[in-house]
């Protein structure tokens, strides 16, 4: 089988997958939940941006999590234990999230009940940008250590999300990570994003990135 | 089209992967060429490596890199930079290596005049994990600021590798990852990989890795 016709085959998934994530979205509407799609590499800090978020809006907002994960349950344990419920989609291999396997996931959650389910994508900012999972809005994490040039080299990424939260600000002093640099190279990519900076461990911007969120949420919600 | 009918397809890709993959390590000893395949999460340290071994070992052994990105060329400029002859792949949207994509890149050096050609892989610790690349060695970077629970959640990647580079040890101070715990469970995964702790920042480890390397293309190219 020649590279072409794995071409061919991925935008055929890729047409079905963006009617199924339109009428994901209808039926969101319709349930009023809202649903957050966040995506980042491995270790740039998604479970620790979620239990963040928890513990921030989790007495104003009912929240779930959907957690992805090709092999391992230890993030949804994390979730799970602060008293949120936790779904966990084991990707078994599979590199990213698409729109049935995420209704396929929320499947498990009375979303009736849910005012927010965030989705904790696979760690990967190459394919999971390819794929609408049928999210309301989708979120992306850059953090300090992995450099200012990942804009330029996760073009897709930076493209597709309506917020970006750059986390491990912490790791800033030991860095030659330039902010300026970055932020110029997203807004030539997409200049609607809105860019958040945050540290997960010391909280700095945490309260700005949790009152983005929950307004998106009320808006949509109604 | 379900999800189990893309599984079968990627399983004949991976089948037709692997034996061209093979045919490559053929032509590679005949040639006497030795060829590494360097894998991790984006903005791990993958170019800052190969800028660190040129400085090393590129007085001993004749040197290529093969580039491989989805859209830009920054990496190759940087290795071209040194003197070294620098390929560029632009995967146009893939997600990772395959031996096709190497056997074509491979095609722009003269091979017979190289003792090491250096593949930087996508930045993505899940899909160039399951495809063979005809490399003769693999090699992954995991940095400290990704977290010492990465190899339980990508656990395919570490299985794979022959030897696992802990880059940004400068890092630790800053950082609660657990040196010792980590390498208990990537040695439960590969007991027979090789473990060097480095900073291309400050130097440190460069030397054991050079010499590693080093004594690896001797053994392969006689």
């Amino acid at each position: 089988m020649s590279e072409i016709q794995l071409i061919e085959i991925k935008e055929e998934i890729l047409s079905d997958n963006k009617n199924l994530a339109d009428e994901l979205r209808k039926k969101l509407k319709e349930e009023k939940t809202f649903v957050l799609n966040l995506m980042s590499s491995p270790g740039a800090g998604k479970t620790s941006l979620i239990l963040s978020t928890i513990a921030k809006i989790a007495g104003a907002l009912r929240i779930g999590v959907l957690e992805a994960d090709i092999d391992s349950i230890v993030d949804s344990e994390k979730v799970a234990s602060t008293g949120i419920q936790a779904v966990q989609l084991r990707t078994g291999g599979f590199c990213h999230l698409d729109a049935p396997m995420v209704i396929k996931g929320l499947d498990a959650f009375d979303l009736k009940a849910l005012d927010l389910v965030i989705i904790e994508n696979v760690g990967n900012l190459v394919c999971p940008a390819e794929f609408d999972t049928g999210a309301v809005k989708n979120a992306m994490i850059l953090s300090v250590p992995e450099g200012d040039d990942k804009p330029l080299k996760y073009p897709l990424m930076f493209s597709i999300c309506d917020v970006l939260l750059v986390n491990k600000i912490d790791y800033l002093s030991l860095s030659d990570f330039d902010m300026n640099e970055m932020k110029e190279r997203v807004i030539k990519l997409n200049p609607d994003i809105t860019i958040i900076e945050v540290s997960c461990k010391t909280g700095e911007g945490i309260e700005q990135w949790s009152s983005w969120l929950a307004r998106e949420v009320k808006e949509f919600i109604g």
